[in-house]
């Protein structure tokens, strides 16, 4: 049993020796993360005569995990002794099946050989994974391998999608959601620029996820859009849509012409009968594409691997193949994931691999029920948790960043401000469930302690 | 001893039992690597309403590396029998050095334990491999371990860059060059459209790079672009510029405010003493990025690494970094390079790894040398071969693709037809040297006898 148990001890901060050198380390991550530079950063040598893009300067913020990841680098240096527990970026803590890893090690051991050497592989991946993903996830649904695009992870996909796009396109998306779709429509130019009154940017349509339309959208009151990001089971409210919602929202699709771009990165955490997929929706394969990945059921944030399906039935409005379009950028700005990364995918799928990933899932979703129980029992409304490894938290009338301050500054533990992923998620909290065992039961107490 | 030596047999073919699987399997990749689609296969089905990008319709044929593979696999299909040898897409034959599969096992063995478990790494790559680059290729350049990004190859990161660019910059390109540079610039809108009579996309400066001119442009008849993409060792050609050239090229740069995105993928091939980085010409950090690539070093085409330099003194004309703006690219678009991968490339610059590496570089480096001599005794004016894996064989007042064709029809050899690089390139072939020493030798038997 490779999963740290309740048992375990949770991890311990680095030891006294090395401890020195890790808060260097945070502190030095500070100056990496920091994304956006301020006006007194702002260099006197030699300048080029290069315009600085201005869909960049744009962006309001660092990327959002970067900026959690700054916060918590300035805390540790504040309390060097602290045992901060990271609840926030969403990075997943327990070692990877033998089964998966031992498939790994044997292509590695191969590339040393002329039999099992190989070089550029195809860059839409191995043939075998992608008919594997295809048989796995989509079996009878219609969706083929060759539909199956094997990448380095669904957030590289969001963006090469959007290159595809271009900056002539409108887009909306839920709010709030995984910041990378918002970010990565900025810097291809699709939006306006930010409006700091509604914390939004110019251009973009979003579709307010609340309790009040339990975090699905009112469509009727939803503006044409080229494009729809939906994410289901949601990042970050944890809300898994029903086979009745996301019907609408095929047909509202249908209806507009848009193509919904679906990320179902979550979906094996799923308790409902909900779709697991976009394609299980009559129709779907002409108006979506939908983007995966198994980072989050393998252990694979670090190994990097995941999928987009662009079914042949999608097609731009003059009838091109937007499979075909993503043929190309996929040929010219990518080479394929790494083909160790790709063994392992494979060894994900047979069944020991399927059974090793289930056992993964379990494990974060007992986390999770810890995580909402905790909340629940201090009297807040808690939503998400039974169909995703997220649990979003209301704090009505607060700021989201206020809270996360508050409750690092208290109990040493990072999470997710709701706000970082718009303006719909302010007065929320994310917590994540990814941790070891240990962790997540002194993560808690201390949210007892704290809220009692 | 991993490296095939000149008495190990050449690779067959695959063998009757699997041969028809191959076959088939070849015929289908006709179908996925075909990027662009003729007017007759637009679909008659549901359309959606988004329009598709004007830019990508800009772009004349597939991506020229598919392509290449699309006629070697109709080849297949002809000739089902044949042993085709493949000296076309550049892509390296030899095994990895066991040195570093090893390292990359124990990463991969760690990962399936608390304590080697890693998940999300920074983006910008792991700071011991940063580390590492830095002093492994620009001791005493000044460049700091924080100025490296590691990536999953060069050629994702063009991209990368092109996306920090945005649609409103000039770009010059050597001409023949890589076609990433050209496509990737085609796919962002810095250019207009293609014009069929020269060859050429309306607002990219080609710099012409041939023999008479000894493979460098004449700068005094280059207009301006913001962005100079300049390759040495130069893919195709295998021109390595001198110390003196670059500093032209530099002076150039800084004189006319522009950025110069320098790949350098091919450094460790050189023989002559020109620069391996262009950090080592002096003001280069004011106005250059590099590229570079464990692909061609260690075998690493599937595996994939890389890593680009921006330095801190690299400015827009706004006083912004560059390296600000790459970097919030890198947080947003990408995930980081696989942890797998990341322990293979620290293993390379271990002295041990280098020392492999440098085994590996001068394989091919004979294989080169068997190629350049098969050519100049048939009496052809060759080019490249010793500063880089690549030789340039000119065929003057015949076309590219004619040649490419007649060689794959007579001899069952798959080269590069040197128009894929751009009209400089007309009446050129490219032959890589990497291949098992038993092919090279029998390409060559196979030229002499057309060509004698």
């Amino acid at each position: 049993m490779s999963i740290s148990s309740s048992s375990s001890a949770f991890l311990a901060p680095p030891h006294t020796s090395s401890r020195q050198e890790y808060v260097r380390l945070q502190a030095k991550s500070i100056g990496v993360y920091r994304c956006i530079a301020r006006p007194e950063e702002e260099k006197t040598g030699y300048k080029t005569k290069v315009s600085r893009n201005a869909n960049l300067s744009k962006l309001q913020a660092g990327y959002l995990f970067p900026e959690v990841a700054r916060k918590k680098a300035a805390h540790l240096l504040k309390y060097p002794d602290a045992h901060v527990i990271s609840l926030g970026i969403g990075d997943t803590t327990e070692p990877i099946p033998e089964v998966i890893t031992s498939a790994m090690v044997k292509r590695t051991y191969g590339l040393s050989t002329l039999e099992g050497y190989s070089g550029y592989g195809p860059g839409q991946g191995e043939m075998p994974l992608r008919a594997a993903i295809a048989s796995t996830f989509y079996r009878d649904l219609g969706i083929e391998e060759d539909d199956i695009f094997v990448s380095d992870g669904a957030k590289c996909d969001i963006s090469r999608l959007q290159v595809v796009f271009g900056s002539n396109v409108t887009m909306a998306v839920q709010d709030p959601s995984y910041p990378a779709y918002v970010d990565s429509s900025v810097i291809m130019g699709q939006t306006g620029k930010f409006q700091k009154d509604v914390e939004r940017y110019e251009n973009i349509e979003y579709m307010r996820c609340s309790p009040e339309n339990s975090f699905f959208p009112d469509l009727s009151t939803v503006a044409r859009t080229d494009i729809i990001f939906f994410c289901s089971p949601n990042n970050p409210t944890g809300a898994s849509a029903t086979r009745d919602q996301l019907t609408q929202l095929v047909q509202f699709a249908k209806k507009n012409g848009s193509i919904i771009v679906f990320d179902s990165a979550y979906a094996m955490y799923m308790s409902d009968d909900n779709p697991r997929s976009i394609f299980e929706i009559v129709g779907a394969k002409e108006v979506a594409i939908e983007t995966a990945s198994f980072s989050k059921y393998a252990g694979f944030t670090g190994v990097r691997l995941g999928w987009t399906v662009v079914p042949k039935e999608l097609l731009f409005s003059d009838g091109f193949s937007v499979a075909r379009d993503f043929n190309r950028i996929v040929c010219t700005c990518f080479n394929g994931a790494s083909n160790i990364s790709q063994a392992g995918g494979f060894a994900c799928l047979s069944p020991e691999g399927l059974e090793a990933m289930h056992e993964v899932v379990s494990f974060y979703k007992e986390n999770t029920d810890i995580i909402v129980k905790t909340f629940t029992s201090l009297g807040f409304n808690v939503y998400g948790g039974k169909n995703a490894p997220y649990v979003w938290v209301h704090f009505p009338g607060r700021s989201s960043w206020d809270v996360f301050g508050e409750i690092l500054e208290k109990t040493h533990v990072v999470t997710t401000p709701g706000s970082g992923f718009g303006p719909g998620g302010e007065g929320f909290i994310r917590v994540s469930a990814f941790g070891h065992r240990g962790n997540i039961l002194e993560a808690c107490k201390r949210f007892k302690q704290l809220y009692n």
